[in-house]
């Protein structure tokens, strides 16, 4: 285990968004010296880093440029040049997670494959090379209504997926590589965090509980813990370590998955990083996931990942009908509420379902939690004006 | 109440040492623009802020020259030009705390008269001008042996006082102006964090127990809660918001106090701003220090001040016999255990019971917490090499 505390080093973060920025609190707080490539000059992490290039992270020079000049390599985004990832291994640069594993989680199908092959649950689906080969399939009643349809690559937040009712539905859907996956009823979509070191220490969070908005499909509120049988959290929790063992994951694995109505747990899908599921653990947990990224990518001790209190987190999204300069209408309300935090991130044109933030709730009883970030949620909006 | 969330305002800091480095943590979260201002062109805060500027804290003309160009200006260390705060303060630049409570509190000897005349128990005092008034007293018997000798200015962690026992102890002296104060008996070292803002809103931290080294005066172990009955609990937050309200302060004021035998509660001195006391809160409060800071100079509600755990923070200094490239032996031990986060300051060269750094233990037992700090403190070492 080197000792980063005492020896000079660089980690570099591919992307320098909202999750790399809470990533540079953790390393200002270790005292790390950060690279950070983003291809926007307006990058949120562009300060709190000692050095900000920009450039397209999907650009294979500009990836092997940048990394080059590093020791530890991490993203905060999926969407990166896995082939530069790969020559910068082979180069002697540690890179976590790995490029083996984000090649197997940043196609959507190889990803589904996976978990077929490896014998982790998650529901039944069919690849297909292209919009063609799905209609082809409809018509062969290879594939039947309803049914999921998810882009193999560039979703992220609902864009992407689909659900799939009839013909008409299948219309818009774009020219790409994409799976179907059968629809599973389910009662409760749940989230769990695990983080792993390369010497293999492995760490599950306790389980949240996510709930959508039923229009946007973005996460409402993130609550932890879930309201669930501790029996289904341990399954759950059993789950998520095995997928991430499964990919030799190193780093932080926020794994997303559904209680069916039987109360099995399967995989909807994985993010290879820090997760919006997972913000709430700045404020309740004892070891925050940003925190948790570094510790694992550096091959430190993992933290503890139990909660100090329970906590409840509410995405800040532009209101429908507003788009222009942000207001925070309601700010100073919400923060005179015992325990609410917003993060505030910056972007200064708000636009419907857009995410401007998010707050987060802690208290003691998850309940009373519940209640406080409904008020939340009724009494702040992002608006224009 | 200003909507700072919505409009665009800039906040200066005036110093860039790691207190200040912990604020702008707070200043991202709520994406507030800063600018600071310090003499290093190597102090922490240099990445993180918006714009940094270096220059002399105490130079009239830099200071109103930086101040002008923000709309909230606060500070990181008390050691700064008041004439210049109070320049601003009649332009219009919103100065928190203000230059009157700075006044009051930057010379020991106007704090001291300032308790005096506002009825706040403190120990009993004399002013010096210089060192020969100082030794007259001592002369005449006006003063007896022992007392506590402390500079009125440029003091801090310890250097500016001593213990006076004997004659020979006040020859090493400066030739600065002082006071002397009763050696009052004391069972417990305490202080109370009390955060207030413009809209004369108050609320107090818990009462936290400091520890010290025996030999280089310096805070070694501060527990959250402090270990004493409720009743002194009490009474001790009541003593710390009535100097709060005292001084009018605005943002926040650290209050260090003594428990005597009688469990009377009597005033020490006190820090304008977030403090080594304070610390423990990041990890262990509902609001930390910094983020109450930031609301209460920005007159938001104050935050939840209630703790989520006991937390209990070590600082870590360099070890006697070391001075060079510092090492931090055994930390990846101390992060192993529950609840252990370090907080690595980032200076390169290490020197005996210099401030390297500090570590907080999170526990839901403060007893539990205090035996891991323990364990904390034997295994990590600040050492060279």
């Amino acid at each position: 285990m080197a000792n980063y505390f005492s020896s000079k080093f660089t980690l570099g973060i591919l992307g320098g968004g909202q999750l790399g920025k809470m990533m540079l609190y953790e390393t200002r707080k270790f005292d790390i010296t950060t690279h950070v490539l983003d291809p926007s000059n307006e990058a949120p992490c562009k300060i709190s880093c000692d050095v900000f290039e920009q450039g397209d992270l999907m650009d294979y020079d500009t990836v092997v440029s940048f990394g080059k000049k590093v020791d530890v390599l991490t993203f905060e985004i999926e969407g990166v040049n896995i082939d530069a990832l790969e020559t910068l291994e082979n180069e002697g640069i540690k890179v976590f997670p790995s490029s083996k594993t984000l090649r197997n989680i940043q196609n959507k199908g190889v990803q589904k494959q996976f978990y077929a092959d490896h014998s982790i649950p998650t529901s039944p689906f069919t690849r297909f090379a292209d919009k063609f080969e799905l209609t082809e399939a409809i018509v062969r009643k290879d594939v039947s209504f309803p049914f999921v349809w998810k882009s193999c690559t560039g979703g992220y937040d609902g864009k992407g997926v689909a659900v799939i009712r009839t013909a008409e539905d299948v219309i818009p859907l774009p020219e790409v590589e994409c799976i179907a996956e059968d629809l599973v009823p389910f009662k409760n979509e749940l989230a769990v965090i695990v983080a792993r070191n390369p010497s293999g220490e492995v760490k599950t969070y306790p389980v949240v509980e996510m709930e959508f908005h039923p229009e946007a499909n973005q996460v409402e509120y993130v609550i932890c813990p879930a309201r669930i049988t501790n029996e289904v959290a341990t399954k759950a929790r059993a789950v998520a370590a095995k997928v991430s063992e499964a990919f030799k994951h190193v780093g932080l694995l926020a794994v997303e998955l559904f209680q069916t109505e039987d109360d099995d747990i399967i995989v909807n899908e994985v993010a290879p990083r820090p997760h919006n599921s997972g913000h709430y653990s700045i404020e309740a947990s004892y070891t925050n996931q940003f925190e948790q990224h570094i510790r694992a990518i550096l091959d430190l001790p993992l933290g503890k990942t139990d909660s100090k209190a329970a906590g409840i987190m509410v995405n800040l999204t532009g209101a429908e009908g507003h788009t222009g300069n942000v207001h925070y209408e309601n700010i100073e309300k919400i923060m005179a509420m015992d325990g609410v935090t917003p993060h505030i991130y910056g972007k200064k044109q708000t636009r419907p379902f857009r995410k401007m933030g998010h707050v987060t709730i802690v208290n003691e009883d998850v309940a009373k939690a519940r209640e406080i970030a409904e008020i939340v949620k009724e009494s702040i909006n992002v608006i224009s004006g």
